[in-house]
């Protein structure tokens, strides 16, 4: 349980190569899934971001968080609508997302960070007109669709000092809010940004082979690769999505785009710090 | 209604000196009250700050919510609890309390500001880590008490040209969120900041020598004829915690402090940018 | 007389859209004929200019000074001479030019600049070597014509917070003086340094359809409508050598050129802070 | 003639020292006297000015101008007139006095610099705001008195890279204007400006123990010697008020006052950048 | 021997709060004694600075080179001179200090901290001044006694980003060369820069109660308590001159002065980035 | 023996339009030769590098020592070993021009220009591994061959106010030290630099149309007409290698290559700062 010195001494000096490669580097990372419900995940996360923050890295924070905008609706007594088979988010429906996002779990984030001792200021894509967006399909109503990211309000923060933590809340030229898909908007934020890596936290280790062999894992992808995985079907449901946001990535001049493992704690410094890599790297 | 060339060109000239004398100055208003229910008056109110901000003053916005927090707690059924006759703030009810102040309001304050050309950034007492509070008391649950403002945030939005809107809700050592009287924030707010002036925006025309007579308004006053006033039973009921906020921001460095009246549009213009005083002023 | 105070709000509250358009922005304004000789529009001019910079306008001033050019030599008996019909500007004549303008109307329009609040430094093309020129025609003696202008020393005021105010005397390689015409030396500064408009006051409404009637006023004027004009004879006489600074401004770059009317108190808000359009504007 | 390179290597080694001592500190040298009038001593101080600037000096030229405006006023046919004795500067002879100054006789030394290759740029009282004065005696009409010197625009033009030359014509609080002693107005700005060196040209080898003895110049002299030597009667008549100006700058904090031969060439780069002291210095 | 990923993460982690502390701030190093002379060793303290200096850390290496000096003296057959007991440094023998310090240590360390990716600049006392000595006994000829320490090359160093690595070898008013005692020299920059940590890297663990008994080290002691176990003599023989330099050091301002083992390896980062404390602490 | 006053002035002003054209120019002064023997020639070199400094030059010093390295070599009594004729510089002797170049001339060239008033650093190629190297030719050991310069810490140094004294060592990728040949180093460095020029110091009046003739001097060479007389066996023996350096040089983009006589005092001060040009100038 205690680590000798010697064993501290070499994990530093180990990590040295990747602080200086990753040295005044943007970092966005896709916070989701798994590892936003657990506190000891949650606190590793914010743990990792931090200390990646002091070493001179730039880094982003980009959330979603469907469980709790799920669980305001419910205190709400909020009926889910669809049309044609889609879910429907009414005005009433977006204030909602805009209240768990904006106002709920991001400015925990920022407390949690807080707590780790780092500088972080929360945002959402309405602050500084961050995120432009319009609906999607008018029958959905205010389910947004990016048409515009403004990175200054993000570079404004990482030039004063802090860890800019962004909820994916949209707004329309009209003024209208809209819910953004958060790998979306990681993707066009990451991009906007010239970020040289994007992280996508989730609930897998990454692309596999075969389904649910994890030693059949796909630790590198080039897009062209990918697209090929999809066509056939190796790449398949919720991952198809999540692929494309990273090939998009790749495409808007990212150099790196990682889907790792949110449920292994510390994921993001044993990708960043360490040799080790962990899921699945497109280039 | 169409306004002649010359009447346009005389009153901006008459601006002139205003202008001159609050150029990069802080001012920091407090908002609340029926000014904030009229959709009409929060237009007017944010295209005041847009126009402030734009020639060079250097606006802060400090915030409450009740009725969002009241209309929340209300959607999602909550009961308020009582204890000793004192309305108790559990954690339920705070994190309904972060949602509605730093989720909507906050948010929907920074939308309206980038609809009238500015360009604004919402904050909460999480940010940065800005406001640091404690329990009042331990019955009431998460009612803050302001230990410390650390207005590093607000001044470094500020350098890198936002108006920052600030929702007061506060962060204790250990991470607890604490609902903060938007008065007493603003009061500290404004003297963390060294501003200039404070503007509280209530639903009265001022301090009044006679209840309900506004032809007896008080222009201008110092603060120990204000502390007089209170002795005397002039200024009573909920004035009196108002009136304090205005002393202590005085003896906290505040150049001058002003009650205005929340309910006359532009009342902030007509206050900053004209030579009629409008409200109550304290020295 | 009193103008009330929702009026007062609603015309400040419309300037914001303009102080957005020209925040930042380089506005050069040639300065001469009537405007100059009132009392009262000298008065209001200043105090346009000192308004707009103070709202971010980056404001210059160009002017020239015939009547107080003619008024000094008059004062030391200098006759005129000719030269095939033309005025000839011999080494006397062109000191008591530089005199009248560096000296006199140079200074007197920064001190009252500074009487309305403003900050304003006078200089003339010899300073930094701004307006370099060479003698237009021999027998004219000091006549100049503009071979270079260097922006530097404009810039470098606007930097520091000045108002320039150039008078139009240029020199040339060897140290003579030259005087140079007011339209052109504005014109050439104006796309040296890239202005965004250039605002050529003057004694009439315009340029108009029909002479004399000015209810014929054409409010906006291509480059290539405004050549087919002179052609066409509908722009004649003194509008001639204006018109072509206006259309040499244009092509030097600068995005928008006004004739507008110095006879009209405070005509330069009218025109950069309002809807009304007064004069012709060249794109 | 032809100085052979090792003499020229020679001097220019020696002037190391001197040029270490001056590098970076504020020279004020007050021009006048036989200095201005011929033209090829006009040509050596300007080349002087030009060089010390160059290698690093921040040098500030005043300058007066008495022959330029008894010449404007005779050849406007301006009569002197007198009360009580003493000369009255009315309201027409103060604008012939400002054209004289800033207009002809600053903008000359302007264009000289420009010529040895310097940058330059010419001032007087008004810019800025830069000398304050009220009037002196209500019966000599515009003759000042200074009350405040604002040494901004001096510090503004210096930091941008330029050589101020400062024509003595200082403004009222309601923007009349005044006619400056050169001497005063000197000793002021060096004072304002904490300058290292205040250096007086004068008609005169400095302070002599006898009056028309060259060989009995008083090379150093403090403060309360220089006292003495005035009731001793040894410093008479023109060098009082002279003298008083140089023990005045002492006493404002100016580290040296030079009082030098300005008829004798480069007086300026002999004082400045050799062992070689010529005239008087005030400690 | 391969350490596991959470481990790694671990380690990282437990890193964070002293990465926190070290940020900005200056830390010197004394090097020398056995750390300097396995090869192993001095890999693993240049390892250490880099990371330290990658991670925020201002640090700042002083050296000596007692093995290197002896070894190059005895290749030239320099046979030691004393006189009264004392080793005599002549010029030959400074000569060759100077070759052996700046020349050969000094950049074979700056060499060894590029090869782990770090930037530094090898300076001695004569680089910009830095050092200024004069002699400490004639008889001991160019044996230097420090009389005044310039941080401003090492300030300007760190501030371009560079580890200044710094040879002790000082000079004299005169142009001397003097031989300086590195502990002391350590002492005398740590105080100059305001340094928040100096670090004396030895061959003992530290203080110890008793000698030669590692298990009776004494961790943490203060200037008071120092003094008095030098009068006890538990602190004795070469420890005394040691102990002197801390706590003369700690006089000059250094926050904490460290006595650490440089026969461990990584023993800085152990001391700096880790919970354990090795060696002595004064305060 | 005593230069007039008026002398003085003349040679500082006719000084000023060559202070003009070099001020801010980078000129890298190749150093070597008997001007590096004679103490007198030294201190007058370092003289003319601090005067340049001094007035606004940003001057780097390339400096060689073979003298001093043989010197070294003969002290520790190391054989020079030849293969194939050429002289092999193995690792103990690499160590040895190490210590004599970096750690002995550099640093008393340091001191000197310390003494004369000047700040200088000195570094060698090893020094934020600004020089890079390989080994020439296996057979020669440590004789290297510039792959690559790095002027960033030039640069760091001169915008910190130093001037640069550069030792012609040079590191390679594995941290092996190289002995660089002077010239070419400073022919790459100049080049690097985009310096305006290079100044070659040797023991030759330059290029003479007959060898051993100063008065077939031949005083300006355009890189072809250098390229011809190598050819046509004009130019010879050494001065063919030196030569190439010059052409070189200007094709790295240098403006003005020199060839002085470093044996003629104060030659550097004379060929920058007079119209008398000394030695050959390559363009």
């Amino acid at each position: 349980m205690s680590i000798p010195a010697e064993t501290r001494a070499q994990v530093l000096m180990q990590a040295l190569p990747y602080i200086q490669k990753y040295h005044g580097k943007i970092i966005v990372i896709k916070y989701g899934g798994n590892a936003m419900l657990s506190e000891e995940l949650k606190q590793a996360v914010m743990g990792d971001l931090t200390l990646l923050a002091q070493i001179g890295v730039r880094v982003v924070l980009v959330h979603g968080g469907g469980p709790e905008i799920t669980d305001l609706m419910q205190k709400t007594g909020k009926e889910p609508v669809f049309a044609d088979g889609l879910r429907v988010t009414d005005k009433e429906t977006v204030e909602l997302v805009q209240m768990a996002l904006a106002g709920k779990v991001n400015k925990d984030l920022v407390n949690r960070i807080s707590l780790c001792g780092g500088r972080a200021i929360g945002l959402c894509g309405i602050d500084g007109r961050m995120i432009l967006a319009k609906a999607r399909d008018e029958r959905l109503g205010f389910v947004g669709e990016i048409t515009d990211v403004n990175p200054q309000p993000i570079l404004d923060m990482l030039a004063a000092g802090y860890i800019p933590v962004v909820s994916t809340v949209g707004c329309g030229e009209d003024g209208s809010v809209y819910n953004i898909n958060a790998d979306t908007a990681a993707e066009h934020i990451a991009g906007a940004l010239g970020a040289q890596s994007l992280i996508m936290m989730t609930d897998t280790p990454g692309i596999l082979r075969e389904q649910g062999k994890p030693n059949t894992l796909i630790t590198e992808l080039t897009v062209s690769r990918a697209v090929q995985l999809i066509r056939e079907g190796v790449i398949s449901g919720g991952m198809i999505p999540k692929t494309h946001c990273c090939i998009n990535a790749i495409r808007r001049g990212v150099e790196r785009v990682f889907i790792i493992d949110g449920r292994t704690a510390h994921a993001i410094l044993i990708e960043v710090l360490t040799d080790e890599g962990i899921g699945t790297m497109f280039r």
